[in-house]
């Protein structure tokens, strides 16, 4: 069932702090809606500033930046309404708001009423709940307006459409985590039914730090029938009867790692990127997503071999990068290794070698990229996976050093279904099987650690996914089977490496609970769970 | 004019997370309180927990425990009344509670109105505010009871003293800045006044990752009059007729360094801590705030010098530890960085030296201090100051490199005022005037990078405050008669590093805008303010 009026849902991906730029890339897709006979053009939430600012919403001359790019945007809007997303000063308090935008003025103002203050918002930290629905005529229909979480509880829609809305039209900046444009459906299809009325969401597209918004807008009919769907993570002017196929599990993933890499390295104006390449599983994946991302010629490989690295991984390493076409460079740490063992023979005299030597080597590798960065201002893209973040299997300031950490919030149990399914995309392995083959035990950092062995990747993931994202206890995992001691171990492991975590950089998250802005944890903790 | 019951405030220094210790120490503080004859003894916000809890306050069994210790504590209350802090969980709701515990009873419960959500805090996160004042009859005396925040707008003791209340108690946990202690008396008098009430008000002591607490618990009277000041920073029981002197503004900041070092060191479970020693004004204060937090013995230095390093900082850094009787290790550099010239003499032929090799000095020293960190279980304290952390003069995974950083929130100005202070206070020089002497333009990184050269420090501090303190834009900073180029160009590189800051440790907050959690800032950011 076609809606009472022609609507655009403008699904952009600004850039955040770039009013100018936005501000351009708005008009832009304003004329494209009306070039395409819509009457209504939708924008994502805070359209002009970009989602998250964070605390540039405490800055006074940001605030005005945006207010005055509104009043720009409005004047330019002739023969069709647009809803645009910015933040609205107003009496010394701040909200977050939609206005309307008909005729070269501001019609009419929406003010978000249910503000997220949990996982990685803080919209409470600057802004104002409003507290009235808006519901006006845009062509004689009558369109009620919200904004994001207005639509993940039942009240504000119900009083929008009890107060006469017949379609109601929501500004997102909603991000990505498995499966979370599944669950935007239904819950926007319950709504529709619910209420008998059209729902229209558009979301943001694109990467921010750790965020990813995977566009994905909808229009809904009352039957809760979808009748047009964005394409997921892409920039994308939507029209009734435009209907993208959702993308597969691990597509959609992919995807998603993709676009961070893709934002994070061009949205902070780098041409290039240096990754590390062990001949391993992490390695592999984080050079074909950024390859994906960038292309070939804007990924730079560095083999760092030691006495300690296998034949194997050396080609390995060599094959990754000659499949994908990437710059390969080749330096031995053993030297540099050496240098340090007499530097340190004095203070370490009558000491087994121990961890620390292990780290000394990451260490080494890690200033190498890190020097490679420096001199030719590529950006450093890290390869641990979350399983390895999560019991703090990675050196600081070793192979964690570096700018943006592709694999950050990917399980090792999906860092080889990802590989698995990109080679099987390309009719070719990319990522040669012996990768794949290779018993993790013989391949991985973890089991070259015999003191602190750890389980199989299996229920490893299934400990760590239970307690980081599922919230459960070491007595609730028990309980679901998983082997106590593994369980206790595991879970020690997660909260002691705290520290290293907070120290990591930004990678793409890509789990309901992803490290960083989304779970907060003291480092000083004595809590035993 | 005296309280109209004996109340003690038990300001105390909990380990977040360490519910069974807190709940240990708090009964040791009410029989201490009882032995003293209060009848009434106040313990500080999240008495069992700790503050801040963060997201453990999404656990079940946290909860549970938490619950588990003030039953506990409440069957040990007699002869007494106790006011208590802990999360309360309640209709599938979280409150910042405090109990009144009474008779092996817990007698009443009050939630806290106000739940900060700026600065440091996240309160929205977790908790769902109160709406009702609480005045409870002890021993006839009518107490009114509030929790922190509630004291910093008018309205909740407005309520609590329309309800009767002749005393006002709080349970705080506020943290420390620059002269908060002098804010909060001031505001305390006022309601005082403003009421006719008694105040009394129990803050936290001690150190958590980045906060201090500075204790400072207060006794006011009607007139508005001091009858109690606990101590600054350090755990004790505090009755009416006790007033402490406030610290000196040197020695106060200098104590909040101490106190957060120590805290952070002990509650962690380190035993020693390693310091890069360069022989300059910041490692030297680093050395002496670690020597008086921990002791000498548990303080170990190491020089690392290389054919950049004069004969009088090597002297200097020499001096500094024997004056301070400290180990000291010296391990040359040279080597290390003859080994990487060869490794990339490849990859970075016919390029120029820049501050790649700069860098990678700094990162060797990191990995010296870190190899020495893994093999000997010592935390690495990092030296970098405030301007140095804004502008982004210093190395990631080099001088960065560590567990906690002493004077991240001290800029350099306050530096040299604390190391005059601190050898004024010895009555010789700890710190050799030479290090206090030295033009800094010779002595430090900054005026070695003749690309990038900074304002004086004075200016560049005063931008900096300006800037980040202050929320000043550069209109407004210009407009005060500081320089606008340097204005600009300090700004731009504060915006810039923004990257590197993500990545540092944790160090005490001692301004009212510190880098942390704090101050949260887009890495992705295009806005130019």
């Amino acid at each position: 069932m076609a809606a009472p009026l022609r609507i655009a849902l403008a699904q952009m991906n600004p850039v955040v702090g770039d009013i100018e730029g936005n501000l351009a890339k708005t008009k832009e897709m304003l004329r494209a809606a009306a070039d395409a006979g819509a009457a209504l053009v939708v924008f994502p939430e805070l359209t002009l500033t970009g989602y998250p600012p964070e605390d540039l919403l405490l800055k006074r001359n940001f605030l005005a930046r945006a207010d005055a790019a509104l009043k720009d945007l409005a004047a330019s809007v002739q023969g069709i309404t647009a809803l645009v997303g910015w933040p609205e000063a107003a009496d010394g308090l701040l909200y977050n708001s939609a206005a309307v935008l008909t005729d070269r003025q501001i019609e009419a103002v929406y003010r978000k009423q249910l503000l997220p203050n949990y996982g990685v918002f803080d919209e409470r930290r600057w802004f104002e709940p409003g507290s009235e629905p808006l519901v006006v005529d845009v062509d004689g229909a009558k369109v009620g307006i919200e904004i994001c979480e207005d639509m993940w509880e039942p009240e504000p829609t119900r009083c929008t459409a009890a107060a006469g809305a017949e379609v109601v039209v929501n500004l997102s900046a909603s991000p990505y985590h498995f499966g979370k444009g599944r669950e935007r459906e239904q819950i926007l299809c319950t709504l529709a039914r619910e209420h008998g009325v059209h729902m229209a969401f558009c979301n943001l597209a694109g990467g921010q730090d750790e965020l990813v918004y995977d566009g994905h807008s909808l229009m809904i009919d009352p039957q809760g029938e979808v009748t047009a769907r964005g394409p997921q993570f892409g920039e994308a002017l939507v029209l009734e009867g435009q209907v993208a196929e959702p993308l597969e599990r691990e597509e959609e993933v992919y995807r998603a790692l993709v676009t961070g890499v893709h934002d994070y390295v061009r949205k902070n104006g780098f041409e290039r990127v240096v990754i590390a390449s062990s001949g391993g599983i992490d390695s592999a994946l984080t050079i074909l997503v950024a390859v994906d991302a960038l292309g070939p010629e804007s990924v730079v490989t560095v083999t760092m071999p030691s006495r300690y690295s296998s034949e194997g991984t050396r080609s390995d390493a060599r094959a990754i990068s000659e499949n994908l076409a990437v710059e390969l460079h080749e330096i031995p740490i053993e030297e540099a290794m050496a240098a340090y063992t007499e530097l340190l023979a004095d203070a370490f005299e009558g000491r087994e070698a121990d961890l620390t030597e292990e780290n000394l080597q990451a260490r080494i590798r890690g200033n190498i990229v890190m020097a490679l960065s420096n001199k030719f201002g590529w950006l450093v893209l890290t390869t641990g996976n979350k399983s390895e973040m999560s019991v703090g299997y990675a050196t600081l300031y070793g192979d964690m050093a570096g700018g943006f950490a592709v694999l950050k919030d990917v399980y090792k149990g999906w860092v080889y279904r990802l590989v698995r399914w990109r080679n099987e995309r390309e009719g070719r392995n990319l990522v040669p099987a012996s990768v794949l083959d290779r018993p993790p035990s013989a391949e991985l950092r973890f089991e070259q650690r015999d003191d602190q062995s750890l389980p199989p990747y299996d229920v490893l993931d299934a400990i760590l996914e239970g307690y980081i994202e599922g919230g459960e206890d070491a007595e609730q995992l028990v309980a679901r089977g998983l082997p106590e001691e593994d369980v206790r171990r595991v879970i020690r492991m997660v909260d002691l490496a705290e520290y290293k975590r907070r120290q990591a950089p930004p990678g793409v998250k890509i789990s309901t609970k992803a490290f960083g802005r989304d779970r907060r944890l003291p480092i000083t903790n004595r809590f035993r769970g």
